[in-house]
Formats: structure tokens, sequence, C-alpha cells
């Protein structure tokens, strides 16, 4: 089974050790000199460094609005008032414009990220009534909805997005409420028919919202035509009254992001005028005729979902910037804690231990490298002809990054040891900001069903496995062509098992057959994005090869190798021999970036007001 | 390498499949009828259940004491005020003494754990007091010391426990505060000589404790002696009032245990009557002359750490108890929650779901197992005789139940969707209380070590390895004693490897070599642990076979294993087919096991003041 087969690898993916700019990068070798102008820009990305770096001005220009302390001089009230201060005063700056959403999603996109290397509250107000609401009105509307622009745009309205309810969250299709078409009055009649069809998290509804955006069951002449999306007044604008038949509660302490408003918001026989039917791909006449450009409800549901591309990419965005503050925050106390050494009088930083390089250096990579992919992606949607794969890897890029973001955060807390629990010192503040991420806006657990669900209705997953054995020497666990082939071989590899426990699942039932064999789709759906992943980076470095970035690569590579290193060689894929020498490839990998990893952070370049002091500790003294 | 050695191994551990009990409870068989209350007295231990059932119906006797809104009413100052009542209340009805430290730990340890199924606030504030300030006077102390036995059982007088400097943590052979004797005086002068030096998160100082057990560096006619452990008064018993010369300020908000009063403490120059040095082990008398019982600092630096052992296992029952609970918020709820199915009109429970059981399940077994193997561990303890290993397996499943608690609560979060991120839910606030048990009381990766090297250190480490493969049929996966097999080889294999990278290092200070290694030490670490822990399950599952007991057992086991399943494959310990094998067996067997989850949950026995409404969502309609 573990014969040596490295001629065969080499004959199966047409490469030598010469032929392409990846091998010629020579990985096994020390990283070369860093230069921060050119990383930042990399990271960044040409299309959206700008952008950033005028939000990254803004927050620099305003210490008042963004304050070194963050939330921690306000109550809960105070927060939510310094949110919606801070949101209004980004917009009213053109930091970011309301018709980015459907225009230019890379300014949005990325202008978020930043705002959230300050903090999730403020770049999830925005964003959810930039993409959430705005993307559901500029992708489902039409002309006449146009009228909600200009004021959106400044913030002088403030908008929400009302789909997840009580009994309702991932499973979008099972929603209860209802907009009735009344033929008499020309009038939509929106309906909470049960205590669990009330509208819940609806974030912005809570206190600030003056409208939302409505996802129902929509009722004509007596037919279920399933879910669209309505404009639904829910607060006067002059007098911030909400309006009748509605009833707002606050959804109550959370574990994070408290500075933002999530209401629970109940319908009763609420009125809106027909006009209001978000009508791009579904409409109803004045008469009550309804009609669709899209043959099936589910096709009509499948475009109401469209924008939610924008969403997640967007809140993946949040993920992106805490992730990179934290690891700040925890690799710069890393150089100055001292803390054991071979004598008492010889103590030793921290970043010295080769278990804090191991344990921060990994997360470093990888949130470098999902960044970069996320610029493919954004090209996508910005260029307004997305491929049909973007709606899994949108949905498979926020479910990984954020899994890894929340693990990053938590391994930042505990590197710096007591100090990371002092809320000053704000790591425990972004991780509680960031943990909804992995469920909100399509639980990680199901988008990665999506994703394995779209692997296997890819044709090439019919293709007949061809023998693959990644053997060896050492020397072949460095070259990233030698790793996309195994991350190829155990995509269709799982994809075919995937397919056989279906088929021969003692269910009968499609959906309990799937339901069955769950772990191994989520399993099938992370071995396809790392692949999609490493195949871009590649694509990324050979165009242009900007130090530390391959070694990321690498290193991001080898440690996902290493997480399904028991699958890889269960199953033959890799070799044992080259398995056990992973570990000390990794830790010496680790040792290297971390010697760059100062330069690293500052091409995040991070405004010193999203940071703690350097050392967490001078304010104690 | 991989041939089939099955025999081999069933001559090397001497076992064949009729022999043991352990075999002849036939682990590939469906899990037997479960007799709650069977199941509580073996999880409860029988040592401890009435402890237990005392501090249940304590609990549940006082509803206004412990409200099922736990500290959702109160703000940050009233928060502190009602632990300290619970605390209180508590003490003055004896549920637990301070007595115990010494002469029944069985009692205290069993009781916090109790106590932290509602908050690790009471149980922190309870285990400061009686584990750090009481397991220092009584272990330290001596004749002399007993004067504050009285007063200290009913809580009139609060201890605290001043280990910690800002400067230094897990190393706390570092220290900087210094006890200086004055021989004319007859006293010890306490003093911070330094910012860093001043003492940082000493839990119950901040606010209420009279009281603080110092570790400082006993100077005695210019000698520096090494850590030694001085009682020393901070407030006025009548008054209130903090003594002159010692400064106390709040150690500021936190991630979570915000009802515990940490506080950062300086001395100047600060006297205290010789006779406070904990002399249990060293003393100086009147005129100044020192003497110890112990040949040298380190020594003496060693039996100062001896009352930590309790310490651990405390805090570990803070995690347990935190675990428990959460587990049945998030496992209670997965059986009312629905969420898709094969028709919109037929939607499933979550617990239908391969991976809500696949989750859920596995932290479900750990914590069972985890709570048999500290009985164990407290039966040593209150032996007033523990072996030696005891230090490395207090510190060991400190390390390993917090980290895997941890986990466990964010997949219960992540498990309840959005629900698990509401603050009224009460899983974040577990999790955030129960975060800082990875660094405190011993940094886990630095606890890790320490196990590492007591295993290094163990005459059975340098026998000569013998070849072991673990493979043949599936069936052999089911057989306890063939994975303790398997994890003694890995132990034995991990350890001569660990000894060889030291010996072979490019490093000569033995500091560094170890440096360079820290994640192999780490790991050897788990392996040495899981394998006492698989060792003593089954000797309990020998004694008395418990349903689902044994089947959890083997759902840790093999969770375990799976885990490490790139080692175990790659260096030839088990077979690639068994491998592939494990993830079916696995999911079948939570399967299993979530068929069962309520009856575990029952033999919890938690206080229903201590959970949220069942189905989490009651409270919005």
């Amino acid at each position: 089974m573990y014969t040596n087969r490295i001629e065969n690898i080499i004959n199966q993916i047409g490469i030598n050790e010469c032929s392409s700019s990846a091998d010629s990068l020579n990985l096994n070798s020390p990283i070369g000199e860093v230069n921060v102008a050119k990383l930042k820009l990399a990271i960044d990305s040409p299309e959206a460094v700008e952008y950033k770096d005028v939000a990254r001005k803004f927050i620099r220009d305003n210490p008042a609005l963004f304050p070194r302390e963050h939330y921690m001089g306000f109550d809960w009230a105070g927060q939510r008032e310094h949110v919606l201060k801070q949101a209004k005063s980004i917009a009213t700056n053109g930091v970011v414009r309301f018709a980015d959403v459907s225009k230019n999603p890379t300014r949005i996109v990325n202008v978020i990220e930043i705002f959230s290397l300050y903090s999730n509250n403020v770049s999830t107000k925005l964003g959810v009534h930039y993409s959430l609401f705005g993307g559901t009105v500029q992708y489902l509307g039409t002309a006449r909805h146009q009228k909600y622009m200009a004021d959106a745009d400044r913030l002088d309205i403030l908008g929400s997005f009302s789909m997840t309810e009580i009994g309702h969250g991932s499973n979008v299709r099972g929603l209860e409420t209802t907009a009735t078409y009344d033929k008499q009055t020309k009038e939509f009649v929106i309906n909470s028919p049960t205590p669990s069809s009330q509208k819940f998290w609806i974030g912005g509804a809570g206190l600030h919202g003056h409208f939302t955006t409505v996802f129902a069951r929509l009722i004509n002449d007596g037919k279920d035509h399933g879910i669209h999306a309505f404009v639904v007044p829910i607060r006067d604008r002059a007098t911030h009254k909400v309006f009748d038949g509605i009833t707002i509660k606050d959804c109550g302490h959370k574990m994070g992001l408290n500075g933002v408003d999530n209401g629970q918001l109940r319908f009763e026989h609420v009125r809106i005028p027909r006009e209001n039917l978000l009508n791009k791909y579904s409409d109803v006449t004045e008469d009550g005729v309804y009609s669709s450009k899209l043959s099936t409800p589910i096709k009509n549901f499948a475009a109401t979902m469209a924008p939610f591309i924008l969403g997640r990419v967007l809140i993946v965005k949040g993920a992106s910037g805490a992730s990179k503050t934290c690891l700040s925050i925890a690799i710069r106390y890393s150089f100055v804690r001292k803390q054991f050494g071979p004598s008492l009088d010889n103590e030793q930083v921290l970043m010295t231990l080769s278990s804090q390089k191991r344990r921060l250096m990994v997360p470093l990579a990888n949130t470098v490298i999902y960044d970069i992919y996320l610029h493919k992606i954004i090209q996508q949607l910005a260029s307004g002809k997305p491929p049909a794969s973007i709606h899994a890897h949108a949905s498979g890029i926020k479910a990984i990054f954020s899994w890894d973001a929340v693990a990053a955060m938590q391994t930042c807390r505990e590197a710096c040891g007591g100090q990371g629990y002092r809320t000053a010192n704000l790591i425990s503040e972004f991780k509680a900001d960031c943990d909804i991420i992995c469920t909100y806006e399509g639980d990680n657990t199901v988008l990665m069903q999506q994703v394995a669900k779209y692997v296997l209705g890819l044709k090439s997953s019919d293709a007949p496995l061809k023998p693959f054995t990644l053997d060896g020497p050492a020397q072949q666990l460095y070259n990233l062509n030698n790793l996309l082939a195994l991350f190829e071989a155990r995509e269709a590899l799982l994809a075919s098992q995937v397919k056989a426990m279906i088929k021969n699942s003692k269910e009968k039932d499609a959906y309990y057959a799937f339901n069955a064999i769950i772990p191994f789709a989520v399993k099938l759906g992370h071995a396809h994005m790392q692949k999609e992943i490493l195949s871009e980076l590649i694509q990324f470095n050979n165009k242009q090869a900007v130090n530390p970035i391959p070694h990321l690569t690498l290193l991001y590579t080898l440690g996902k190798i290493e997480e399904d290193l028991g699958y890889l060689v269960s199953n033959g894929l890799l070799s044992p021999k080259l398995a056990q020498q992973l570990p000390t490839i990794i830790l010496d990998l680790c040792d290297q970036v971390s010697k760059v990893s100062k330069q690293i952070l500052e091409s995040f370049d991070i405004p010193q007001n999203c940071l703690p002091i350097e050392n967490l500790v001078e304010d104690l003294y």
C-alpha cells in the first residue's frame, strides 16, 4: 500500500522539480527579506488598498470616536449609542456608500474589514444596514425602490433585515411570517401567525431602525408562493415611535456584540403598499395576479438568497479584522513578556518557547492566506458576473475562516495567560463579539454541507479515482504543487466515499441517508475549500512572490495536513514516513515565521487606537 | 511495517478474548438498560454522594440565593456582594468546612463541583478561601496558626492567596516580593520592591479579604532562602479598612468570573509578627537563625507547592460542574428544537442529525470519564499518603479537563445556534467563567510539560521498545484492553522520541534543548494522561459494569485515538485499516449514547435553578 510512488505523482500531476514557479520559490530555504510595504499591498490587495487606507486614516484621525479603551467607558445603552455614532460618522464622511453594495462591493467589504480591526460592533452595525438591508433593496428591488437610497446612504434612515424567526434560523424555507395580498386596498398584510414566527435577532431593529426587509410567505388569492422580501417601515422617522401593529422587544444581553441592538418583531396584520414587495424576480399586479420570472418557488427562493453572498463575505471580513488585532496583541506580548529561562536571572521572552511559536504562527499564516483567498471571491463579486461556484465558496470560506478565527482568538487569550483574561486587553471582547459568526447568516455546519453538496454535484466527482500516494524524501512536503495534488486526491477520494455511503445507506429517504453521514460531508467541505485555497494561493505566488507569503502558504497547508493526518495516512494518500516528519517541519517553519512575525503585523497596518497598550500591563504600574 | 500482529499483542499484554471482564462487557453490542440511580452513584462516587446531595439540596432549598437568572439581575458590584452572600450562607450552614482541606478533602472537592453546576463564581469564591488560603495555612502552618480556623470556618474572616505577581505567574520561582527578618523587632517586613512585584489576580482580596498568604523570598541576615509563605492581615475586621503600607487596587473587569473580587496588592515595608511565617518546613528563630527540614531551597519550594494538588483538583471540579450544566442545556435543547427534515411539514429535532450527536456525545462521554478518573486522585488525596505520581496526575487532569471543558462549552454554544449566544441561556456565562481555568494555578501548557518530565523521569521510560501494531478486524477497536496496550505503546514510543530529540539537540543548554521540543513534550503529557485514565476506567468497569459507563469509556478512548490518528498510524501503532473504520464506529457509538443521553443528564442530578428554561426560547413568547 505504501510503495514509493513519487515518479507516479510526478507523472500524474505533470510537474518536476524545476518546471513550475512555485517550485522555484524553494520553500525549503529561509524566508528572504520582508518588504513591509509590498506585503501590505499584497494582503490588502491593489484593488482595495486605497479604500482600506481611507478607513484606517478615519480611525486614526478620530481617536475620540475610536478610543483605545473601546467601549469600556460605556454602559450597555451608552455602548449602543456610541456604535450608532461611529456608524453615522463613517457614513456621513463617505467612507462607505449605500450604493457600494451593488456598484462597488470591493469598497464595502474591505472597509468593513478595517473597522473590524477596531470592533465587530461597528462593522456589524454598518454591515446590517448596508449589506443586509441595502443588499435586499438593491439586489431584489427595482426602480421603485430607489427612493430609499439617498437617505439610507447618509444613515438618515436605518435599515434592518428580518429573516430569522424564533422557530426558524438556518432553515429559511420553514419561515412562518405571512404577507397576504389584499386586492381591495392594494396592500400586503404582514402577519406573525404564531409565537414562534416572531422575527428574532433582527440587528439594528431593537432601537434604531426605521425600515426592515421582511422575509415572508407571499399569499395571493389563497395560494402560498413561498418566501419573498418586503420593505416594511417600523418606526416613524420624526418621532421614532414604533408603528401600530408592530411590537418590538429587545433580544436581551448577549455573549458579545452588545453594541448592536437586536430586536424581536411581531407583526399583527400590518399593512404595507403593494409596491413594497421587492419585485425584481416576482410581482403581484394591482388586481392580484402573481407572476414570477422564475419557474418554481424553489428557484424564486434561491434568487432571494443571492444577496447573502455579499453578506457572508462581509461577516467573514469581521473575523479577519478581529483575528489580525488579536494576533497582534498576543504576538507583541510574546515578544516582551518574560517567563522562565535557563536561570532565574536570565528569563526569556515567551516567543522563545517552541510551544508559543507553534500555537501563534499557524493562525497568523491562516489569517493571511484566507485574506488573500478572499480577494478572489471579492473580484468575482465585483465582476458582476460571478461564477456558479461563488455560492459554495463564499459559504465555505465564511465557515472555515470564522471557525479558525474563533479558535485563533482562544489561542491568543491563552497565550497571554491571565493578561488575556483582562477585559482591558481586548482579546476576550473580540472573541465574544466574533463568536456569533460561527452560527449566523448560515450555521457553519449547515454551510459546510452546502459546500459538500456542491462538490457532489460536480461532474468531476464522478471521474474514476486515480491511485495517489505522496511519498519520497521530506523535500516533497516543501513543494506546493505536490500538496495541491494531495488535496485533489483527498477531495476525489472523500467525494467517492460520501457518495458510496449515501448510496449504500440503509435509509431509503434521501434526507435521512444524507443526515446519517453529515460529519463526512463536512469533512468533504473542508477538503474542497482547502484545495481551492491552496490552488488560488499557488496562482497568487506564481504571479508575485512576496515574502513571506509563499512560506505562509506552506505553513497553512502543512497545518491543515496535520489536522487531517489520520485520514491522509490511513487512506494511503500520504506515506507514513512523510507524515512522521511533518510535525518537525511545521515547528521549524513556525520558528522561521516567528522571526518575521513583527513585519507581518506591521503589514496589517492596524491603527494604534484599535490596540491595547503594547505590553498589556503598563496600566497597572 | 503494518503486519497483522494481533497474536503478538495478545501475547504481550496477556489477554485473550474471554479472560478479562472488560472483554466480557462486549462493547460491540447495544447499550443495555440504564439505571439512573446506579449511574448517579457511580459518577458521584459512593464516598462523595452524600456530601454532593447536601449541596444539591442546599441549592434547591434556596432559590432566592440561587435564582434561575443567576447573576443577570445584578450590576457588577451587586454580583460580587451576592457571590459573597452565597459563600457565607454555604459556610454558615456547614455544607463545607475549613478543616475539610486537611481532614476531609473528599467533601470540599465534591461540594465545589456541585456549586459549580450553578456557577464558577461561587465555587471559586469558596475555593480561594478554603483551598488556597486554607490549604496554605493548614498544609504549611503549624499549631500556632490554628487560631485562624474557627473564624475562617464561618467566613467571619475571609482569606486570600498572594502568589502571582504582575511579572511572574507560572514561574513561581521568579517571584520578587521579599520578606526580610528584622531580629530587633522579631518581625518580617513584607515588601514589593518593584512595580512588577505587585501581587496580581489575588482572588478575594480586591474587596472582601481580611488575610492573605503571601509568597515571598525569605531574606534573613542578607541571605535569600527562596520562596516561603506568610500570613499577612490586609484589612481590619471591624472597620474593613486596608492596613497602612498596603495598597489594594481592583484588577478590573474580566472576561468572566466578575463575581470574584481580584485585587492588586502592593506592600511597602509591611511588618508582621515572626510567627506569621507558615513554618511547617522552615523557620526562623527569634534571634534570627534560619532552619529548614529540607536540604535545599528547591526542596523547600517544592514542599511549599504541595497544597496546590488540592487546588488543582478543586478548580478542575469547576470545569466538571460547568461542563455538565452546559451539556445539559445543549442536549436538552437538541431534543426539542426542530430544524430541517424530509419535508417542510415534517421537521425533525436537532438530535436526529448525525453531526449534532457527533459533536455533543463525545464531550458528554469525556466529562463522565474524567469525573470517574478524578475519584482516584481524590481518594489518593484523602488517604493522607498520596503516591509521588499525584503531582503529575493532578496537574495533568487539570490541564486536559479544562481544555476539553472549554472546547465542549464552545461546542454547546454553537450547537444551540443563536440561542447559545443569548446570555439568558447561560452557556456563554459558564464558558467565560471557566476559560481562566486553562491558565490559572499553572498554565496548562506548563503543567503538561510537568507531566512529560514526570514520565521522562520514570525508570520504565528507559525500557527498550517492544514492537506493537494494533491490527485485525474492527472488533479489535471495541476491546478496551487492546486500546490500553495501544496507549502504552504510544507513551513508550513518544517518551523515547522525546528523549532522543533532547539528546540529539543542537542546543547545548538543557533548558534550550527542552524548550525547542515543547509541543512534543505536551503530546507526551496527553499520551500519558490518556493511558492513566483508560487504565483506571478499565479497573473501574471491571469492578462494576454500570451502564453506559463502559460504552462511554470506549467513546472517550476512540475519540482520543481519532484526535491523534495521524501519529498512531504513521508510527505503525495502529493499522490503516482499523483507522479507516474508526470514524464510522465513533459515529455509531455517538448514536447509541444519544439514545441514553437524557438518562446520563438525569444522573447528573442538576438542580433546576442551575439551568435556564428547557427549550431556551419560552421566555420570548
